[in-house]
């Protein structure tokens, strides 16, 4: 694969039927537009001023999601399947109720199955009853947390016989909400789909609460996250600065990547350390954390630190197990800094009122925030509009602001970090005013 | 002014002073960096595919925010003012909170005055006060909705008067946060500031919870505005599915743009019809909104309508007159539709039962909502940077997720609306499932 | 009917079958227990110390509610109905919820008929088809505003006719749940039902978001409203605060009894000026409210009123009318009190920040908070206790925090009214610091 | 001390000076008014219809709380202490501003101490420094979680030197705002005060989470904390109905009282099993919870428990050992609950997806809900009245929904917990629909 093809999108054919929706593809009729397969979006905005000005790729351009004129499905003969797979994040309902209306409304498709609990839920040894949804079906889930279909983890892995049941189901569209396991299941049931010479979309809709996906600028429950964690820190806060020598301490989410953190550090306003999977830092000695924690509790009486879950590894020894998402099993940081901080001040005979406050579940478990609202419903829209136009292997995402196509094995080849060096980081040094390094 | 010099931001001279914050010019050491002048963000990113590959000019790239390796002020000397000015828009403490913290704690400025009641404060008539603005006055502010400093419309036309007060108290850095007009007589300050020989910065901070500034891509208050405003579509929804022939109709805010009205129509899943100055529609008639609302109201028994202050404008006899800030007085959209529903139905003998619901203060002065919270931390902190490093006549701006310098001619120059062929537009249809057009 | 008789509950009659729930009448066995006639509820707790100790008679003693040992209806014949009537209240689909469950899982009723849009639903004219319920129907309905029923105003005099339609539909168990108004109608309706020698039961559940019932100490949805309200009292704080002679203004619920508008004042620790109907107040003179907030704003600068929809009516030429329910209709004092303090301050040439708040429409319509989402679920169960023991022309209310069963004719018979010398006023009055007396 | 005399409350002396609040004493003159020692509400208001109408002693009457026509203390002789102590709880910082407020501007006191970090801000080896208190500094407390003067456990046992603190500082006046031990100590400062012949008043407001002191119909801040416990429900219910066989698992505040426990349950309508103190329970075995979980699990997938902190103590081999406030350390029930759970269903080869939530530090570090700041305000004014006049050794409570004197030593002497025959858990159990008895 050439670099200029990098981010080009799989297709199951030509499109040949008219989409039922009636836009436009005339610029300046104020009707709402089709979206034809050459608008691109560029992915890297950074130049440099007075430099050669140089010319980008094919490479550089990610196709602009949104309805087709022309789709590959007849409407009639669509049987849409959604599956929510791994951990719970703000949204999913959400997601669930725009795919389902945009179906059932804009293209008139009559049957949709909801998988229950994950991919699991397409394997006969479960015994699940796939669930009819339709619009009435789905008028307020979004007041209601969690996903209405269930999920679980694992089950991806198990390609043929997933295909299998697509087959026997007569599904031809899937959309599958999850992570990077679960998009690369996805991948994997569209190859062996294409291999079969099935007829069959494969359209993802990436769910990161730690937002920790490449090229797509934020993942959808995220902001609902840094929502609820920012009220932990103020509870946190509360009984830090109630106490002598009180410290509030949070974790977050965030395996590999500390946006959660970052993010709820600066919304909070109240937090005096943010520790990120990113940073690495010494807990003794003259530029380790309890010192400059003694510092600050010397000064002000109280501290607030946050701490993300893939913080300080390091300092555990990991089983280096993995669960059925094929995630590496992490040491409990928030844990084991609670108990490391008491011994700290402990062995200076000084009395520490530490709270450990640990969110997770209700964070996860939270109704979608207005603005992740917005955008679950308009990532279901559009993958809806990329599976009716016939596009396989692909994710939806934000980019730059605008919604593309994102073909899968590009967007689930990397991570996205909090990188040190960006204003985002420093931002956050700026607003705890924590040393920028904690190492000796 | 030739294109390619569009976006130059003005200094007021050269930058000789070593940055007191001790950051890193290396990329790889893992030290949050200072930003030079020359790095850019372009601001459109739309391409087609398969064009021949064009270079782009400088005119199309923003200047990139951040703190500089040299300063312009030496931070003993600097007397740095802050205004607020116009309407309430969440978050207007968070940024004035965030600028004395960058100013006080990052660069050691002790000279802050915050300027009472918006530029009235400055002029000795009004006889105000200025407040000494330092962390711990601030500490706590971003728990209080509207702003500490107070505002108020007009009095930034008066520039000589200003610049004389700018004068008289040594202020040499200038903050101001307001909208349009607020800028325009910010521009004003600064040019007669430098025909005086002045060395002062003027840095502008946008604020729009109309969200309709050119360029920037979203305005800081408009997410929690879009927030409180889905709130009340969720009460009017409470109160038409209540009822029969229940109509709920919320007006929110939207003088010429209707952003808050589509995010709020995408946000609530609950509304029916969205009305905003972008779109004509007509009332009466086989395709107008009335008949269109009968039928909702025939299939479904109930309808909320979302109506942006400045939608319809044409069906009000509005007095041409403009209030103090310069804005165009509008006429009461909100309270005309509901007259002329209620006298619809009644002229039909069809008894409707309208709520009609207009939030508009109590969206205005929310605390800012998370997401908010950290925009306008990560705003504050990138004013003082600019100001610090001489930039002046300049708004800061987020552009394709980088915070920009934006020269304010160009940044005021002209405004952002909802374009109907627009995916946003698009989706807002989708999900209210109105009429793409209601003319007849 | 003597005195001592006036608060005895009436019955259909004998209850002589077993009640299905097994519950124990033994005291200290730690079961719960059924309740039997004669356990009753003091109303009147005052007393005075030394004075000679005085009996009290059953005229003093409200029956208590809950399970009875024996039932009246066998749960098999039961055809229950449910109608809410009247303006939303926070709560109503709790206590539907409860209602439903109760009927359901403790006694094993399978026959419940949500009657929709109030007492019209129940008349042929209007051709409304009655809602199936079950607990799967309402299992997440507390989580929406409103009520799923649907009401509506008036209906409740057409006796004969609602009873006719009783009578068609079978239905032997009528829960109406509405204020007073509606349970007005709900004693003709039982006293219809027993002339025609019916057996059928109506119990009702007192909806007032004033809390204006005499007897109960708070009505359901009260506490909600005062939740909400004050959400706009902070708005409104928010406004007048930043502005210069700044002056929020809050118009509440409260028709003839200002409780939400004096639990809001002391909730909000906000306001400045609180305006009931039991308290008359001039506008004009150096005793007048607007002397008083003249001089709080050359003080403070700011200020914020509450005004209970139904204070200072005598300052509006009202018209007499009344709506369906049979409630006066009101002048708009919010709207009138807004212009006057306008023009008062333009009179004298001082130009105030006039901001005027109505959430009306966004408290009726809020879902129950916690505490009043406690209270609903008790109601319901205790309404249907009632009901199974064949008690009838009966409210249930809480009592000195006991749940018991009121006469409906002695709970209409008076309201509640803010007593102006009561500790709750002489609390608003020290919260507030508002002149005792604004009359000259 | 005759049972007649139990409630009788202690004076410091004669009040000979007019009240500075110009209050009436003349019903009917709608003025709001003093109340006189007199003045008194029954406690129990349980009746038998029909049984000999039976006199009342004084031994069931509780004085009337309220202001006094005549004071002890002469304003400008006030010094005024405040002090927090023990655990935090939502609204002390209300009753905080209350007291200030009401001393300042009710009753012209100018001299408030607050007393930093409880019974130890007076003990000079803590070299604490008293914070002065006015209404500027107060005026936005209510805003922040937690207590402004800070709190901690311990040091009330140590009277001797704390009244020696209290002379030295000329405290004439102390508000001890805590728990069953913080008010045992608070008895035992005012013997001493007594036995040392000085004029100080000690004034208590009851601090109690869990709702477990007799005599008070509710705490402050318990409402608050069944809100904040009731989001924690949701989201566990969130968590186990997106499972397979998901179980949600809340642990709440009740050391021996399970009412956060019961009132949750009712609130969230959403849980199954609600697990108390005051009623034991089986693990194993046909009745014990296990059985009954996987019997609710089978039927309906998933099950939400909520277990009061001190529920099933039976089970686990607490340490017998004692905080500094004298509470006996519980062992965690959660986390063993977690642990039980887990093993029981693996031993079943049953895989049960199990998530647990304490929000405990979220829920006590809350802002004061609305009904809780209206209860605080009035606590704190009603303290403020009984200090002034010469009350001592009293804590102010509701009483049948009036504020009432309530001597310490009958308020200590017992605990207030969950009768399992009362219809509080009647109800508990019908919205459960758990088993009225789980043991074998």
């Amino acid at each position: 694969m050439a670099n200029s093809d990098v981010f080009t999108v799989e297709n199951l054919g030509e499109c040949k039927i008219a989409n039922p929706i009636r836009y436009s593809l005339v610029s300046g009729d104020a009707l709402a537009g089709y979206v034809t397969d050459e608008q691109r979006i560029m992915y890297d905005v950074a130049r440099v001023a007075g430099a050669e000005p140089r010319s980008f790729t094919t490479g550089e351009l990610l196709e602009l999601a949104g309805p087709r004129e022309k789709v590959f499905f007849p409407a009639q003969h669509v049987h849409a399947g959604i599956v929510t797979c791994g951990g719970l994040c703000p949204g999913l309902n959400d997601v669930i109720r725009a795919i389902v209306r945009c179906l059932w409304h804009q293209y008139g498709v009559r049957r949709i199955s909801g998988i229950p609990f994950g991919y699991n839920g397409l394997l006969p040894e479960f015994n699940h009853t796939p669930i009819d949804l339709n619009p009435d079906e789905v008028d307020d889930i979004h007041k209601i947390g969690g996903t209405i279909l269930g999920t679980s983890r694992g089950g991806g892995e198990r390609t043929a016989e997933l295909v299998d049941a697509i087959e026997r189901m007569n599904i031809n569209m899937l959309f599958t909400i999850g992570g990077d396991g679960t998009q690369k299941g996805a991948l994997a049931l569209a190859s062996e789909i294409e291999q079969r010479k099935l007829k069959a979309a494969i359209i993802g809709v990436p769910k990161t609460i730690d937002n920790d996906l490449q090229f797509i600028q934020r993942s959808f429950g995220f902001e609902t996250a840094v929502g609820k964690a920012t009220e932990a820190v103020v509870s946190a806060h509360g009984e830090a600065h109630s106490a002598v020598y009180g410290v509030g301490l949070v974790k977050v989410m965030g395996r590999e990547s500390g946006f959660i953190a970052a993010h709820t550090a600066l919304a909070s306003h109240e937090a005096n350390f943010c520790l990120i999977p990113e940073v690495a830092f010494d807990l003794e000695g003259k530029n380790g954390l309890f010192q400059y924690l003694h510092d600050r509790l010397r000064r002000r009486n109280h501290a607030v630190i946050i701490v993300a879950e893939g913080a300080g590894q390091e300092h555990l020894s990991a089983s280096g197990a993995s669960d059925a998402s094929g995630n590496k099993r992490l040491g409990d940081i928030g844990v084991y800094l609670k108990q490391r901080i008491v011994e700290h001040f402990d062995s200076l005979n000084v009395n520490v009122n530490l709270k450990y406050i640990d969110p997770s579940y209700t964070i996860r478990s939270a109704e979608a925030a207005p603005t992740d609202a917005v955008y679950c419903s308009r990532l279901g829209n559009n993958a809806v509009h990329a599976a009716m136009a016939g596009k396989t292997k692909t994710l939806i995402g934000l980019v730059n602001n605008h919604f593309v196509h994102l073909p899968i094995p590009v967007a689930v080849a990397s991570r996205n970090y909090v990188d040190p060096e960006s204003s985002l980081w420093r931002d956050v040094v700026e607003a705890t005013q924590q040393p920028v390094v904690m190492k000796n």
